[in-house]
């Protein structure tokens, strides 16, 4: 199994609200047969039913919508861009659960949750490269 | 906000019990500060505590090691590879908690939960092309 992730699919409760508040954040996707995809980089990010997420996976569904273990993190080149992006999904309806400040790597970050409670951290980490593509390169820490 | 994501942190409650389930799948990383890093394509994968990750975000955790709302996938060339990664998986440790099978939109997939509960689909799916890199690309569905 190479190491690649190929979509990530976000269960939602309704369906138009989520797409909106990405749309607002200027990840523009398209609507098929009640999903929306959205193509991030080399990969996809998908929004689709949580019901209908957890029953095609076979997955017993306990209905939290709090915490579910997963955050993502989108990097950028600078501070400033971390605090647009803050504002920006704050105006969208996310709630900020980490104002955006100094990191203990180093960096500056924020966290936010979209309308689902999937969590977010917008930072920005000189240690890790970003590619003018956008794509990311973890450094050689000399850990094993 | 560019559409991409650089960084995908699955919390874990056994740093170690996670590490050598993705290690088995063939997925190696680095271990500093109690974190572990793998490099994913152009992104990259990062296995947490839990508690550290929720702390970090500022985000109240139930602490439910159910579903999370969230399913990565990761989609390969054939079918027979979909039965040789759910294989593996099995056997480092995954529930399979959807055995490969023909799928509702003409692929082959089938689903997995790892260790603490992270639900993985592994498809091949011929609507959507996977590049000699890994990179996949959403194809114009005439949706919008």
């Amino acid at each position: 199994m190479d190491p690649r992730v190929s979509l990530i699919t976000l269960g939602v409760t309704d369906l138009g609200r989520a797409r909106e508040f990405y749309e607002r954040l200027g990840w523009v996707g398209q609507e098929v047969e009640e999903t929306v995809f959205v193509q991030a980089g080399s990969m996809a990010l998908i929004l689709w039913s949580r019901e209908k997420l957890a029953a095609d996976g076979g997955i017993t569904d306990e209905g939290t919508d709090g915490f579910g273990g997963v955050a993502l993190a989108h990097n950028v080149r600078s501070s400033e861009e971390v605090d647009e992006i803050i504002s920006t999904a704050r105006a969208a309806g996310a709630i900020v659960t980490k104002p955006a400040g100094v990191t203990f790597y180093g960096g500056y970050s924020g966290y936010f949750t979209d309308p689902d409670g999937h969590a977010w951290e917008i930072a920005h980490n000189p240690g890790f490269p970003l590619a003018p593509d956008g794509s990311i390169t973890i450094p050689d820490f000399g850990g094993r």
